[in-house]
């Protein structure tokens, strides 16, 4: 493979020396760009840019020409191993995913093929080589999949939840089933990211939206378990390096110390959190990824340069920190602004890499 | 006035010693009741539930009829103060509460009269004191009102919020502006309490319903400096007893220390925090209320119990606790679950005070 030129993301994940704070930015290729949208009008639909390689491509690049970020992240969606399983994903303008068939009986659970919903996912796997290809050792690039737990939560709600009740009641009610199912989808995330590995990803988050959603044992049991376990199962080298691993739940900021256990490298943070409270707690054991406001690229130029230094400041000195957003950039967002953002980890951080 | 029957919930609210763990919940008057649905079609629309103090009343009543709650708390809504400044409150089925006329300019903010709004909440004062009457001493009455950040928000957005994007623009590049709302609510706010104290609320509650969506650092600059400034100004005695303060952020479980010294005498905690671990850290300061997952009274009554039971085991032994949900009950709960979760509370919290 080429040699990568920019290395400092990785590096930074396993808190090995760089010359300045790397950072990319949860959905950067993303709706708040004008040339991202015109190529999803091109695909005619969400899922029509997702399974289309060179239009998954064009998108993942994107950012990369108008911003220094310092990884690609395949262009995605977390939900496709679900839809690979037969539920039938769809997205219906301002109401995020939806499913057509969601899961309803124990039957429905054992009918599900991890191997086989895998095997279908052929189109992710070119776009990840295709991707690789063309970021022509430039940057890394980041792989990714929803938690067994979040894709659980959407396979039995059929769509976004508030409160999670048909989720929940299995998991209090049915744990046996619940951890059929968890266990089934944690096997098929392992498969998928391993995959994704060998296409080409150079590290791989796993982002679980909805762990937030449980109180501190049942994340234990029911999320926190099944993202270690597929730690476990996932090829740890690839061209010689180790390919780390990134583990995001979002409100997950009172279990940093569990998670901080689970066999990742690095633990993303929201903006919730305050970065330099959790690397007093954990930032000996992992790296931390975060974790500005995503509403504070609504604000001018000026704030976002204080509040860019503000979480650089509470990080402090030495690696092991990427600077991100604590969720994913938000779809009103001026495209100027995140250049004020980058701009601003560029200026600010070296003084803390020396 | 009448002696109290039962002073178990204000007793543990002080961390006083008492015979078991007092209980209520959170929107225990509330749809999940087919009396509370009877007596809502009866007005005809919420707001005309929130404004008739007679039926205001009967539905405060309603849960304790059916339980052996320790407290009763005033039926209105949070967002009362916003209304009678002229906002113009309204509920659409399915999507919660709107102001057709949200704060759009400084010129709005500055035009907001804390006096005038919290003279024509006397619907209100008038349920307080026939509740007050009606209780008969059996139980003390809890009053309440949205924290100032959590109206805030409503008032800019119009309505609920996924990002709170135009609130925090404010907060975030026009902070004059938002602090000079922010003490006109304070302001109004504690009015507002005062006079339900004064009707006979014998407890108040703060529901910073939106204040975990931000930043450690804004929420203390943009939420719990205002709550604490309410504090100081309530009164704190009445009949001859203390006022407690309840404050309860949704979302606030990292910032438990900061919240513990903003003057109130308890802190709810939502079901994400481990209770145990929040009573090491603040305890000796505040008493604690919660914090089941209001999702588990769609479990079993026996998986109810087991998790009524590792609640009162994990806060552990001694007073200040307070058993409640974690967030209001959800309207689909099958009330006899209410039960179970009642019962659990009486056979089981005994032994942790002797």
């Amino acid at each position: 493979m080429t040699e990568l030129v920019n290395d400092r993301f990785l590096r930074a994940l396993l808190r090995e020396p760089v010359d300045r704070t790397p950072l990319w930015m949860m959905r950067q290729a993303g709706r708040y760009l004008p040339e991202y949208r015109a190529t999803r009008a091109e695909a005619g639909s969400f899922m029509g840019l997702c399974t289309n390689p060179e239009l998954a491509c064009e998108v993942t690049m994107q950012p990369l020409r108008r911003y220094a970020m310092d990884a690609a992240i395949l262009f995605s969606d977390i939900l496709t191993i679900p839809d690979a399983m037969g539920l039938g994903l769809y997205f219906t303008e301002g109401e995020g995913p939806k499913f057509e068939r969601p899961l309803t009986s124990i039957a429905d659970i054992k009918a599900l093929e991890p191997n086989r919903a895998v095997s279908e996912l052929r189109y992710v796997m070119d776009a990840v080589s295709l991707i690789r290809r063309e970021l022509k050792g430039s940057v890394p690039l980041i792989g990714f999949s929803g938690s067994p737990w979040t894709l659980a939560t959407y396979m039995i709600e059929g769509g976004s939840s508030k409160d999670f009740a048909k989720t929940k009641r299995m998991a209090f009610n049915e744990p046996e089933a619940m951890h059929m199912l968890l266990e089934k989808l944690a096997e098929s995330v392992a498969l998928y990211l391993t995959e994704q590995v060998k296409q080409g990803a150079q590290a791989v988050q796993i982002f679980d939206t909805w762990g937030g959603s449980l109180s501190h044992a049942a994340y234990r049991e029911f999320s926190l378990r099944y993202m270690s376990e597929i730690i476990q199962r996932l090829p740890r080298e690839a061209d010689g390096r180790r390919v780390p691993v990134i583990v995001f739940t979002k409100g997950g900021g009172q279990w940093l110390e569990a998670i901080a256990d689970c066999g990742a490298d690095a633990v993303g943070l929201d903006w919730t959190t305050d970065i330099g409270d959790a690397r007093r707690q954990i930032g000996d054991k992992v790296a931390l990824q975060g974790n500005m406001d995503p509403a504070m690229l609504f604000a001018s130029p000026e704030r976002i340069k204080t509040e860019v230094a503000s979480v650089l400041e509470s990080f402090g000195a030495g690696s092991g920190h990427i600077f991100n957003l604590g969720h994913g950039i938000t779809p009103g967002v001026n495209p100027d602004h995140v250049s004020a953002m980058v701009d601003a980890v560029i200026e600010l951080s070296p003084q803390y890499h020396s």
